[in-house]
C-alpha cells in the first residue's frame, strides 16, 4: 500500500488518495456504475478497504465495511463518492455505514445524481454520524468525469482522440496512414477506449481502415476479459456498413446509427435512428447509460463535434514527423480570422515514445 | 555551488558538470569563441574555477589557475573542452598547465578545430601530465554543438523554429498570427536567439512582421547589454528590403543576401551576393564566424531549409488551438507517399505556460 511520506500521522487527505487508488482499480470494468473506493480507519490503523468492481456486484463501502467486521464500531470510513441511498441492485450504503457504527464519514465528491445528490450524506446525518464532503474532490472527480458529468447535465463527457503530425495532418492525399504515431502512443489509445463506455466513429473511417474499435491489449492488465468492452457506435447515415466489416463479428457491442437495415438487426446489432449529434449523445446517456464517449473519426466528424461544442477533452497525440501541405488535415474548419480559432487549455504533456500526448479541454479565452 | 548528493567523495563527473555549469556562465558572450569552464581540484578541494566570458578576454583555464595559485601544482585539472595548443589572441593554455605543474587533466570533448585537435592533449602528455578525455562529453557537447560542426565540417549548426497551432498553421490566410504562441513560449525564443550568432529569416517574413529579431530580455540576465547580439540575417534576393525597415536601425548588425544597393552599403549593412543556401552557410562559418544559425522564417524558407537537409534541430513550439484549414500551413512540401515524410527524434518536451516546446533532431528512420 502507499508509503507514508513523513512522521505525521497520516491525515484525511493521505487516506482518501489510498481510497481513490481503490477506485480506480475498477476503472476498466464498472461501467455504467462509477468508480468508487472505501477505506476504514480507526487511530490511524487501515481496518478496511474495498472497491466497486463491477456493475450488479457489491459497492466498495460494502467490501470495507466486511473486512474491517465488528471494528468498524466507531471507526472513520473514506469514500471517493457520496455513499448511495436508494435501493438499485443493491441496498443503499448509506444504511449499511449506519448499521456499521461508524462514527464519521469523510466523502471527496458528493453525487450529482438526482436519485442520490445529499440524500446519501442526509441518512448519515441523520444517524448522528459526522459527515465531511470535499476532501480531495478535484482527484476523485477524475474517475467517473462521464458518470458525474451525465448525472448532472444528462450529456456525455466526449473525449475525442486525435493523432497528427507535427505538420496537423493525419493521412497522406491517398488515405495512407500507417503508422504516423508509434507503438506507445497507440497502446495508450487502448486505455482510453477501456474506460470508456463507447467509441464512437464515422463511416468513412470505418470503411477506410476496417476498424475494431476495441480493446485487445492493456497495460498492468493481465486477463482482457476483465476489461468491460465499451460498444462501437457508427454513424452511417447512408447505410453503408458492409456486412463483410470485421466490427460486425461481434455484432452485441456494435451500435449503427442510420437507416434501418433489417440485415443488421439480424445479426443483433443495435440500430439508432438517423439525428443531429445533440440528441444523440443524450439518447446515449438516457437510454444506454453510456456516460464516456470516445471519438475516433475523420477530420469531418471530428469538426463537426469541436465545432458544435461536444468535445470535453482532446487526447492529442503528436508525431515527430512533417507530411507536407497535400496531407490530409486534421481539423476542416474554414476560419478567416484568429478570433475564431478553437482555443485549449493544456492539462498534461507526455511524451509515450517518439510521440507526444497532449490532454486538452476546451478554453473561452483567447491569448 | 553544486552540493554533493552522496557521501562518496566527489567524483571526475562531479566536477566536470561543475566545469560544465561555468561553461555555461558564457553562453549568450563567447561567440564566435566556444563555451568552455575549468575546475583545478586536489585532494577533493575545489582549489580553482573559471570560464571563458567574452571573446578577446581569457580562457577558462587561465582564471581558474589564478585563483588556485601555487596549490595548482600536483592538481587535477578538468576542463570541458580540450585546452588548446596555438598562439591566438591569448597563448596556449595546454602551455599555462604544464607551466603551473598540474598533474592531471580530465578533458570533456576533444577540440574539432584543425589548428588544436589532439595538440592540446600532446603537449600535456609530453609534459608528463596524466592525461583522460571523454568524461561527460556528450553534456559538454551540448555547450558548443556549432563551434563542434563548423570546426568539423566547415558547416554551422542550423535551428529552425516553428510556432504552430495543434493543426500546425503558422497564421491565417490573411497573415493575421498575433499570437499564437503565449509569453512563456515567446520568452524562451530569446534564449535560442542569444545563443546562436545569426538569425535568419526571409524577406517576406520581415515585411509582413518588420521584425527585429534581436534579444531583448533574457531570464536570468540582468544586464542585456551582457549579450553579445546574434547578426541578423535577411534573404532578399530581389532587393525588396525598406530602409524604413525597425532593423536598420542598428544597421551594424544586419547582414542582406541579395543585388548590390548602394544605400544599404551607406548605412553600413554588410551584403552578401544571392547564392544557393549551401553555399551561403559555408560561407557564413568560414568568412564571417557564424557557428550557430537560427532560422526564424516563413513554410517557404522554413522548407526549403529542411528539404535541402540543412537542419540540425528543430525547436517547436505547439499551442493548443486549433486555426483550420484555411489557415497557413507550417510545411509546404508536396509529398504523396509517406516514405516521403520527414521524421525527427524527440530529445526533449517542455511545457511553457500552455504551449508546448519540442526538440527534435531530423532522424533517417521511418516507423
Amino acid at each position: 500500500m502507499t508509503e507514508f511520506t513523513s512522521n505525521l500521522p497520516p491525515n484525511d487527505l493521505f487516506w482518501m488518495r489510498r481510497a481513490i487508488e481503490l477506485a480506480r482499480l475498477g476503472q476498466y470494468s464498472t461501467k455504467p456504475n462509477p468508480n468508487v473506493g472505501c477505506v476504514i480507519v480507526k487511530d490511524a490503523q487501515l481496518l478496511g478497504e474495498g472497491h466497486h468492481p463491477r456493475a450488479g456486484q457489491p459497492h466498495a463501502e460494502v467490501f470495507a465495511l466486511r473486512q474491517a467486521g465488528e471494528q468498524a464500531r466507531g471507526a472513520t470510513a473514506y469514500v471517493t463518492l457520496e455513499p448511495c441511498a436508494h435501493y438499485g441492485r443493491t441496498p443503499p450504503c448509506a444504511k449499511a455505514l449506519v448499521d456499521a457504527g461508524v462514527a464519521k464519514v469523510v466523502v471527496a465528491c458528493p453525487d450529482p445524481n438526482p436519485l442520490v445528490a445529499g440524500k446519501g450524506v442526509q441518512i448519515l446525518k441523520d444517524a448522528g454520524i459526522q459527515v465531511e464532503v470535499g476532501v480531495a474532490e478535484a482527484e476523485a472527480r477524475q474517475l467517473n468525469l462521464g458518470f458525474l458529468k451525465a448525472m448532472a447535465t444528462g450529456m456525455p463527457y466526449v473525449r475525442l482522440k486525435v493523432a497528427s503530425s507535427l505538420d496537423g495532418r493525419t493521412a497522406m492525399a491517398s488515405g495512407e496512414s500507417k503508422w504516423i504515431t508509434g507503438t506507445a502512443a497507440r497502446a495508450d489509445v487502448q486505455h482510453w477506449r477501456a474506460i470508456s463506455a463507447a467509441v464512437l466513429t464515422g463511416i468513412d473511417t470505418l470503411l477506410a481502415d476496417d476498424c475494431l474499435l476495441n480493446v485487445r491489449h492493456l497495460e498492468g492488465v493481465d486477463d482482457i476479459h476483465s476489461v468491460v468492452q465499451p460498444k462501437r457506435i457508427i454513424l452511417d447515415r447512408q447505410g453503408r456498413l458492409p456486412l463483410s466489416a470485421q466490427i460486425l463479428q461481434q455484432p452485441e457491442t456494435v451500435m449503427v446509427m442510420g437507416p434501418y437495415r433489417a440485415e443488421l438487426a439480424a445479426l443483433g446489432v443495435l440500430q439508432l435512428e438517423p439525428q443531429p449529434l445533440a440528441t444523440l449523445l443524450a439518447q446515449l446517456v438516457q437510454q444506454h447509460q453510456i456516460y464516456d464517449v470516445l471519438v475516433e473519426a475523420g477530420a469531418t466528424l471530428s469538426t463537426a463535434f469541436l465545432q458544435e461544442g461536444w468535445v470535453d477533452e482532446v487526447i492529442s497525440y503528436v508525431a515527430p514527423t512533417l507530411l507536407g501541405h497535400s496531407a490530409r488535415a486534421m481539423f476542416n474548419a474554414e476560419f478567416e480570422q484568429m478570433a475564431e480559432q478553437l482555443r485549449f487549455k493544456l492539462c498534461d504533456v507526455t511524451q509515450l515514445g517518439d510521440d507526444v500526448r497532449l490532454r486538452l479541454i476546451p478554453s473561452q479565452e483567447t491569448l
